[in-house]
């Protein structure tokens, strides 16, 4: 089924200001390094490149922390308003302990600081925010860049993410458009005969992760082009479907 | 820093036996696929190759379960001998509700049941146990592989787990020889002098998850090979370092 896949770093991205559209962004650094998108390819963007062209920036200086966001940062000595960012974009606390707090988004993320990045931020007194809607960011994407190529593509999304028992990040899919998030193995049978009940790969999770590696985070190369993975085209696919069913999560 | 990324399928490996040489069967499916190792190339191998040649398989017909094993599957409808199994690959239940099993393994992995899986069984009175020490086996494939191919590599060995709250399942890295299972920016600045507090990524997992993409469930194809991806080299680095360090886990 799957055959060989190639995956190919787009460079020439400037950093994206307020107002800029990321899709220009993207078409600019793929006619910068060459790359012509054939049909089937997965574009895979930076949430950095999207929340700076759609102005999801905090000044700092503008923040005026809440009591309890003060107590956390003196407790665990952190930037108070930092904190009070951090709860602004947070729809739950999941877990707060050790200077670490891990936060549900709206969009139903589960992930530290509810997203709140200030690293690559322009400024020490900014921070950068998750996208509002990064299925829609996607699906705008998506489509101007199929109009401009002519090729038919899947769009993705992503932040990198921390995870429990494991160390490390890896990189995740935020926003989907074009394609199922998922391959679902579930009702087909092995090569013994045994149906394979529980198995349905989060593919755009891998295929976030498989981005990263040409990506890195001090490369500014915020776009990457997956080319070679027979994904299972979807108009209806979001990004939403990689969030647990809270009904089937034991650790919400 | 990094280029582009190559990830290439090895087929016409069979299914592995008791008491093959995983870097025999290997080397014979990149025989066969017609792939030279190349300086750099990481090797990724599915866990199940592993676990057979290494006879990592348990006859059901030959297990009495315990009355706890027993009440569970009443309980939760499932095979009592299968839960029996479970549990005496787990040193310690993370949860156990809704017919699920989230256990730690001797490695320190945690994940559904205690890595113990029914699918690709070649017998359904069978299950299939994680290696007993995937990084030593990651030793032994890449030794023998470097000394038959000329090339000095890098090896994964992966399983596919799941996570909390994201659905789907990805590939991940049980155990490593020949890399740093991750990327360390700690100390590193952005382009806007910004210090990387907490950005170590962990590439081994996004390697694996890069080659699940050439690798599926159903293709037969448990071996791929990741070209292009400039790895800090390290002979003494392993899987376990993945494993959360207990005393930073809010998850435990």
């Amino acid at each position: 089924m799957a055959g060989d896949i190639h995956i190919l770093g787009v460079d020439g991205i400037p950093e994206a200001r307020a107002g800029e559209d990321p899709a220009q962004l993207v078409l600019d650094g793929l006619s910068h390094s060459g790359i012509k998108l054939e049909d089937g390819d997965v574009l895979v963007v930076t949430h950095k490149l999207v929340s700076k062209a759609e102005d999801r920036l905090i000044d700092l200086s503008t923040i005026t922390p809440s009591p309890f966001a003060e107590r956390l940062a003196l407790r665990y000595e952190k930037d108070a308003r930092q904190i009070e960012v951090v709860l602004r974009e947070s729809t739950r606390i999941v877990r707060m302990d050790r200077g670490v707090i891990i936060a549900e988004t709206p969009h139903g993320f589960v992930c530290a600081n509810g997203g709140v990045d200030a690293s690559n931020a322009p400024d020490s007194d900014y921070v950068v925010l998750l996208p509002i809607d990064p299925d829609e960011t996607a699906r705008q994407i998506r489509s101007a860049v199929q109009d401009a190529s002519g090729a038919r593509i899947a769009v993705i999304i992503t932040d990198s993410f921390g995870r429990p028992w494991r160390a490390g990040i890896t990189n995740v899919a935020i926003g989907v458009s074009g394609m199922s998030p998922f391959n679902d193995y579930r009702g087909q049978y092995d090569e013994h005969g045994y149906e394979l009940r529980a198995t349905v790969i989060a593919v755009a999770d891998e295929i976030a992760s498989a981005a990263e590696l040409v990506m890195g985070k001090l490369d500014r190369r915020p776009v990457a082009v997956l080319r070679g993975y027979d994904f299972i085209a979807s108009e209806a696919a979001n990004g939403q479907e990689l969030v647990m069913d809270p009904a089937k999560d034991l650790f919400r």
